[in-house]
């Protein structure tokens, strides 16, 4: 079997680990993930790592350079999906970079570092709400108030540490100090349709555009179906919907993406008048100046929708990422990697998603490696890469790598 | 303590019985519907019915007439809830029935007829979308396709049978042969602000308005929130939303009410966007005519918001009551009761809410007495009456029972 076909059938089996089969969803610190963590660990060891599972839930793996204690480029991507997600988001990066520390074999043994992957637990948010918790506690920033954030059964982030067996006190020590680092490369699924429109199977990454995350909420009166007459009805949910389409108006006639992903009405009976409706929204644009923009736009125009039809409205930022430049020297590793791969022109994109090199750029540089997909489809089934593109990706992380060492040790 | 003030304790008792305290969840064949149905039995005991729990889940009592195996004329109501419901919708009815039995103590084993009180397990239809299952049972009118319907849990009603400890194959054996029934009389907070406009405690009912139901879905594709442009965006809930803004539109501008009291998105994720909606709908108007027809613009209208976004919609009926006259024999009877409480002038209402007695017209001749109750409101836990209303509610459902008994004794 070839790396590539291998990295694909790794990703298969990875679709396993999922609380719903045959759907994937693996969200963070359930058991899918400890299994998810198992596996990735078993594929390192074979691949010569030693492996440890962090102080957050990360799964990770080591080879030392050509001396013990060395700093480290760390390869990886994340192992948690969204829920009926595809197989490749996330898990590609990690199993990827497992095939290239084994493809390495014992030249890793004379590189000016040590080489690591990490598997992150949580990128993508979907237990509670907030993104990219196992990078963030690797890059050492953890919030302390993160700790009573909730899933949707109520379980507190505090509580879903003990059940994974972590001790959340010691989160502090999955950081990594910045000198123990000498950078973080990431390969991923490009998640969007440029690279297929372009007929390139990989591109380098120049930036990612920065994430803003608000709790919506519209408060009405829940009232009786049948006997409120509309001068007295108060309906959060018709104010909720007047909001989500003036969101995708606005947005759409800017350079923004303003998604709502997730809706609940309180308290969700048939003949009920809601009462309340929490929504989420995702918000992003290529620079922060325009995203906070669009922001105060948005607010003040779902606030005045709202004050028109007497409800309350509220606002709760969860998550702010800054938008991310990616280090220049790593994106010429990278482009080096894509060259060395048989690709005279590289392709420089901007990254829509974020990523977990977002959180990552906080205490080491970052680059990451975008590989095509199929149709742009991506937090969906019908996710897919083909394996020629795995092949030349694998190919090219492999020649980023060398090309990092040849870097640090000229 | 006065009969009204023992009425109220009591329904403050079943408060109680809620799979969420303080909050009132009481939904059919739950836990707290069990013990609500117990509670119910034991005071009808002390009333001096003889009790069982029918092969539906409804909790019953006989006090036989002047003779043994007469008719029964049914005073009842439902005890199953809304989420964080009121104390009095349903429960009133129930509980008020038990009162006027308990009352006319001996004088009942003089009447020409049984007398009976039901507490319906199921008039909501908060837990499995279909509503009336306690009164359909009852009026012979179960339909077998109810067996596959899923709570949010995905539990069946089949499954809900069983663990309340009921043979589905029995349910036949709820049904009420037309013979055996003299009449359902149903006492019931208005859940309007009608009566209360009039500065009047108590109403009779001349129809209750019929409703239709349907679970409407509109589907879209499940893409990244990040990597996909808006030209390939098809937002399952934003076109839901417009759907809603359109639906109040419509329904505003004629006599009609429509409720969107839920929707749920597929497949929910902050940073997914939402592949399908699906929604309830809840349409009432004074005729089944008005009604139906603004059902059919609803349905044009949604179905071509949703085609112009590509977006395909699907629309199920649910749950479809005819407007139901209350019979003139029993709408004089509790004109004559209202009248024996001294309210000189009785108000006729139609109901624009559903109710057990909608179903039980199916099998014998119905009628309702209407009780004001605070402000309209229903469905919330501010839901409220005053005792003097309760007071003269019992005086006139004893006398209209009376009324029942002196016509089929002339």
């Amino acid at each position: 079997m070839s790396d590539a076909a291998e990295v694909l059938a790794r990703c298969a089996e990875l679709d396993r680990f999922t609380s719903c089969a045959p759907a994937l969803e693996r969200v963070h610190l359930s058991p899918e993930h400890a299994r998810a963590n198992a596996a990735a660990a078993g594929w390192m060891e074979a691949a010569g790592l030693s492996t440890w599972t962090d102080a957050a839930g990360n799964v990770c793996g080591r080879r030392e350079g050509r001396e013990p204690g060395l700093p480290a480029l760390l390869l990886g991507s994340h192992l948690d999906t969204v829920p009926d997600a595809g197989s490749y988001d996330g898990m590609l990066g990690v199993v990827m970079a497992i095939a290239v520390v084994a493809r390495l074999g014992d030249r890793a043994d004379t590189l000016p570092f040590a080489l690591e992957v990490i598997g992150f637990g949580d990128e993508e948010g979907a237990r509670f709400g907030t993104a990219l918790l196992g990078s963030q506690a690797v890059a050492g920033a953890w919030d302390e108030e993160w700790w009573d954030l909730r899933d949707r059964d109520g379980v507190t982030l505090h509580r879903a540490f003990h059940d994974f067996g972590l001790d959340p006190r010691r989160v502090g020590e999955a950081a990594r100090p910045p000198e123990s680092l000498v950078g973080y490369l990431e390969a991923h699924i490009e998640q969007g349709p440029y690279l297929e429109a372009r007929d390139e199977p990989l591109g380098y990454v120049t930036a990612i555009a920065g994430a803003r995350r608000f709790r919506l909420s519209v408060v009405g009166e829940a009232r009786h179906a049948g006997g409120t007459p509309y001068a007295r009805r108060r309906d959060a949910l018709v104010g909720a919907s007047e909001a989500i389409v003036a969101i995708e108006r606005l947005a759409k006639a800017s350079e923004c993406i303003a998604t709502v992903g997730r809706i609940e009405v309180t308290p969700g009976a048939v003949n009920v008048i809601p009462g309340r409706a929490d929504l989420s929204l995702d918000l992003r644009a290529a620079t922060d100046r325009e995203r906070d923009a669009m922001w105060e736009r948005l607010e003040a125009e779902v606030r005045g929708l709202c004050d028109a039809r007497g409800l309350r409205f509220e606002a709760l930022e969860v998550h702010r990422a800054p938008a991310v430049p990616c280090a220049p020297w790593l994106q010429q590793a990278v482009v080096d990697g894509i060259r060395a791969a048989g690709l005279a022109e590289p392709l420089g994109l901007w990254s829509r998603a974020g990523h977990d090199a977002m959180a990552m750029a906080a205490v080491t540089d970052v680059g990451m490696l975008f590989v095509r997909c199929f149709d742009g489809i991506s937090h969906h089934p019908d996710e897919d890469v083909r394996e020629v593109d795995v092949a030349a990706a694998i190919d090219a992380l492999e020649h980023a790598v060398l090309a990092v060492a040849e870097r640090r040790s000229a």
